[in-house]
């Protein structure tokens, strides 16, 4: 639970090996730092003073590895070199995305463990790159209005904490989302930001092509499953934010792992085209939704894997449908599917006690 | 209130004739059933044992009433029977459906009493005969992709309690809405699954034909209006669900008609096209949102009669601007306007109390 | 926070010119009057006895002049008239739609202070004003059907208030812009009441035009921003509706002009369409935004002032998106990013303690 809002009372449960807990410190040392005390920065005491210059280079890595839910700088890391290996572009666009997120909600005055846990990096990332991908990293406008997106993300993800909180929710991806959506479907609008002529409006058609599967393309969809949670298509970009994940914790990199082919796997079963598993955009919900739900923001335990597991194949039978709400009026599919599922199954997770779901302190399970 | 979300404190006041409560006894065993004991199937002391084999079966039926607001074992039976009229693989994926659903969430450990009322299933029983529809009942694919909607429509389900429940409202047919809207949004991009070659989505179009309607329009929209709730379009399935109402509430069968010719009165003044007044697309969600609005989940007394004709006209004049936003994605109506309609009017009932809605303990009406 | 739900316990922060508080007294006189005895109208004691017709009259004014938040008679008697020079039919549907809309909420019983706040009027009277745009004022149909939106939008009212009260977030015009969305999405449907052939839906289409501003056009373009607020086009009105604020309070037309200047610089330097400044829809979002960041829900100060510009040109970007979501339902853009933008700068300000934006009672800001 390294990156859910973390309520009094409630005991943590960080996913990571235990060998990481023990030897590098900086996962338990900023997670429970949240009730007490600094973390491994060194910052003890009150929580008043700002960041430091070296607390905060580690916030931002924190921020770019919680992409994932890992607050780990080594993951952090190797994510950076891993979207420099897609494009320098994406690589400095992912950087200053997480720094300007992280520095709008320190001078915002946003919860400061918040802030060092990179819990107010990882949308202005990902929102950074959203833009660029979608208006063009090469044009000033888009820099100019990724800058600027990332301190709106700020103020959703405040918004979405107030809405979800209360609901025992976490707002996951959800504000990069709406901002990275919005900023898709207006772009057309505005003459200076749009530079490709068309929108990307179309009507939902259905699927043609082959569904066979080639052992080249389930290698190459696998890891680039990881790379489209960063918005990259590249394999080998995905093979180094596998690494990442690694380097952060083998159990998170293992359930990962199983999310992606449970999401494959789905895909083909329900016909889905080879090019489209081939390219990863059938295993990057499923990723997500696996780590999210099995280890995240749910205990890891077989019962939770189980859930995790169908909640990854839902959520890429579900891609698709996001894909036809959206077509017509051009926004791209980013990780709604993910949002979407997991909120139903975190939601929902409350009222199964068999699953082994922690209750929260207030949570209403009627109805 | 029989399905409603039954809060401690709370007095239940079904609406089924006195006749029920005094004679049959299943109805109000079951719902007072709800804050101690077991009900009329036996089971008595603690709620931790399993359901038993006659137990499920009557939970079933109760189930497939629930569809229409009624935890009755009669009138499960009967709208079992109606299906079958509309096809034997109606009758099959209704009943197969529920089962499903209640076993799902009988596994999961969801609530017994929630699961003996019939609360579990409906919306896997409508799921199943949503997608029965959309993808073709006779394929494989489709058999095994409503096996799987029924197990991920519990999960919804549980999802839409935690976030409705605290605000005092009922889920409804928000989970079936979900799944099945969802699924049919989703299915065009799988080709295994997905046998009709082009989408169904295509842009709104303004309404043609004649709006004068004889007697024999009216008499086959009034009978398909209650058919068109289990998305049959037959008037002779109608009438057998109409028979199912009053066999198990005679007021809940008047409510219903009147909740009809409310919306079929509507969809006429509004110079809706005769040909989707004939075939029950005009009333079907007026006569649930009545069901739900007097009797179901506000008492039964004048006042909320006419709260509830005027929603059962509200929701009417609605339908068409649901199809509106989901034609361009290809997505059918289902009972949208009903859930939405219905959420709207019991979420306003606790303002105003000359409308003589009970108010919920912790309602929080401000705003 | 003249419009604020009134919580228990919070002081009042009226933003109107000190002079009003002092020389007036009306303003005041009815916002404290939320908590106990009547108000300047002269009505003391209980509040159960029925609004009398001066104090209807001067309840509907006031829900006029709610649509800017201003609880001000003589604003709402401005608004009155600028209507009127939009069109006599204008002026009729506005004040009709409030009055009946105030009605409304009075018969079922809708709390007295709201109803002389004219909080239960302005949406009704945006209902009108809307369904007249859409449908064309000069059919009796149009005239009927805006009579039964306006009661209609008295029940959305009281369950957005159900819904965001909890969450101390007002519900601004998103009971306008559900129930008005809803009925011209649904109008082609209808054959009585849709008397121009085509639905509205189309593709989103990307801008075209030159984007090269004159003097003329930002004049044109600053009054008519005003007008839109009424979904009226001409400069002339807008020219009335800003003597209206400067009656009402010389601080809130000064915050509306400053978020109308930032949503026009927003929009020219994005690259919006001069065509698209000079009618207005580039401002008016934004002029609301303003209000409501700045005065309207958040105390009136430097800090919130600087907010509300940020939130004034987020919804001016946001326009074209919430205008692509629509486009191909063929549903018209009206105050939906006003709303949208408001509700997320709202919720979001309690997270930021350097914004001074007070902390309701029991907001939750986990997240």
């Amino acid at each position: 639970m390294y990156s859910a809002p973390v309520l009094p009372g409630e005991t943590c449960v960080p996913p990571g090996g235990q060998g990481h807990h023990a030897g590098g410190g900086w996962i338990v040392g900023h997670v429970t730092g949240t009730a007490g005390a600094g973390g491994a920065g060194g910052a003890g005491g009150d929580a008043v003073p700002p960041l430091r210059p070296r607390e905060f280079a580690a916030a931002v890595l924190r921020g770019q590895g919680q992409v994932t839910f890992l607050p780990s700088v080594a993951a952090g890391g190797v994510f950076c070199l891993a979207l420099t290996a897609a494009g320098w572009e994406y690589g400095l666009y992912g950087l200053a995305g997480t720094a300007v997120g992280t520095g709008a909600a320190r001078l915002l005055g946003a919860d400061r463990d918040r802030v060092s846990l990179g819990l107010e990096g990882f949308n202005a990332c990902l929102t950074a790159l959203g833009l660029a991908a979608v208006l063009g990293p090469r044009h000033f406008s888009t820099a100019l209005l990724a800058l600027a997106g990332c301190g709106v993300v700020t103020v959703v993800t405040a918004a979405a904490g107030h809405l979800l909180g209360p609901l025992g929710l976490p707002s996951l991806t959800l504000p990069f989302c709406l901002t990275a959506s919005a900023t898709a479907a207006a772009a057309p609008g505005f003459r200076r930001i749009w530079h490709q002529g068309e929108t990307l409006a179309a009507p939902p058609r259905p699927a043609t092509g082959p569904t066979g599967l080639g052992p080249d393309d389930l290698a190459r969809g696998f890891l680039s499953g990881f790379a489209e949670i960063f918005l990259a298509p590249q394999w080998h970009v995905g093979a180094l934010l596998l690494l990442g994940l690694l380097v952060a914790s083998r159990r998170a990199a293992a359930v990962a792992c199983l999310g992606n082919a449970a999401g494959m796997a789905t895909a083909w079963a329900l016909g889905a085209p080879a090019a489209g598993i081939a390219d990863g955009t059938a295993g990057y919900n499923a990723v997500l939704v696996a780590l999210a739900l099995c280890g995240g923001f749910l205990p890891a335990r077989a019962a939770t894997l189980a859930y995790a597991l169908v909640g990854a194949a839902v959520a890429t039978a579900a891609g698709p449908a996001v894909a036809a709400l959206l077509a017509p009026s051009g926004g791209p599919v980013f990780t709604w599917p993910f949002v979407l599922t997991t909120l139903v199954f975190l939601a929902a997770a409350t009222s199964f006690p068999r699953l082994g779901a922690h209750r929260r302190g207030a949570g209403p399970a009627v109805g």
